[in-house]
């Protein structure tokens, strides 16, 4: 490839790397960027810059965070009381996006998996019981993805925190909101019938 | 949102202008990079910060170089004699892509338009005549797209270079490599037809 100088073609195969997107809308992406190179592309690049330095992982809950303590562990309005387990960050971003909950959370950053040799140490679930200890939690919610392995992960984490006197939940399983019984799964309405309720 | 700090956020807001990315995609892309904060968004950012810094169009031909002068206009073995007016940069890549075209071009950075006020100098069409007396130009070939736009500003270069002695050429017209007919749109087949030739 000649067809842009070094620099430029070193920038289109880091941008390829991109979940969501590939060789060919990285190319349009970074010209896109250049012709905005003074409004868009600098400022995109110093945040770029900026986030890469000061990200790290909250040290108490796991989210990510710009200092040591994230925005939710060091927020004294959040109720101590409830931790939400999440698979991943982007987990947690959803969960604070529905403005329901008004706990603490616990970012797993996975789920168990012999075959990658992810063990409960790498998920920090031994720290996550440390914390129930500490902070008096009354409920441990544990909101994982409703795949094999996010519920392997669940059943692991309820047995572990067995004895502590903690009240482990999880999310409902039902229809979602606007969802259409026709373009359910068949799991999903055999679960939603099975946990049905009084209207 | 107090789903990740300001510095994040304002990342997240940046990335989602990007063409091809939106705000859910954008979100993952920067939880993937702040992963690999290191090994992949630092570098990423330095990237991008030094082809901000030294991007610019050269001065010959209007494609994108980190010099005045494009490497393209700058390689003493790509033929003067052949003009290649394409609509964009990433036309030229395209083209480039193709590894046939052996001249240089011309980067018009639009179609001419009325509406939006573009206008011949904005496309740099004087400049282009003046580059076919300069060079000698023997050929101009015109690969702008195949849309009402960009066959309206052909004609007008057309037009512009007549008396000037120049041949000028335009892409054919046909199958494209691997088409099949029955997927193809009824003016490319009438096109073909009109353009076919001894077998």
């Amino acid at each position: 490839m000649s067809d842009a100088t070094r620099e430029i073609e070193a920038l289109i195969e880091l941008m390829a790397r991109l979940p969501g997107l590939g060789p060919r809308s990285a190319r349009r992406a970074v010209l896109h960027l250049i012709k905005r190179r003074g409004q868009v592309m600098a400022p995109l690049a110093e945040a770029m810059a900026g986030v890469a330095r000061n990200a790290r992982e909250c040290a108490v809950c796991g989210n990510i965070a710009t200092s040591d303590i994230c925005d939710i562990c060091s927020d004294e309005r959040r109720a101590t009381g409830e931790i939400c387990v999440v698979e991943d960050v982007a987990d947690l971003w959803a969960m604070e996006r529905g403005q329901s909950f008004r706990g603490r959370y616990h970012v797993l950053g996975g789920t168990l998996s012999a075959l990658d040799a992810v063990g409960p140490d790498e998920l920090g679930i031994p720290r996550l019981a440390a914390r129930v200890a500490q902070e008096g939690t009354r409920e441990v919610i544990l909101a994982l993805n409703a795949t094999v392995d996010g519920q392997t992960t669940a059943h692991y984490i309820a047995e572990a925190l067995e004895g502590t006197g903690v009240a482990v939940t999880s999310l409902a399983q039902g229809v979602p909101i606007g969802g259409e019984l026709d373009y359910l799964d068949d799991g999903t309405i055999s679960a939603a019938l099975r946990a049905r309720k009084r209207f």
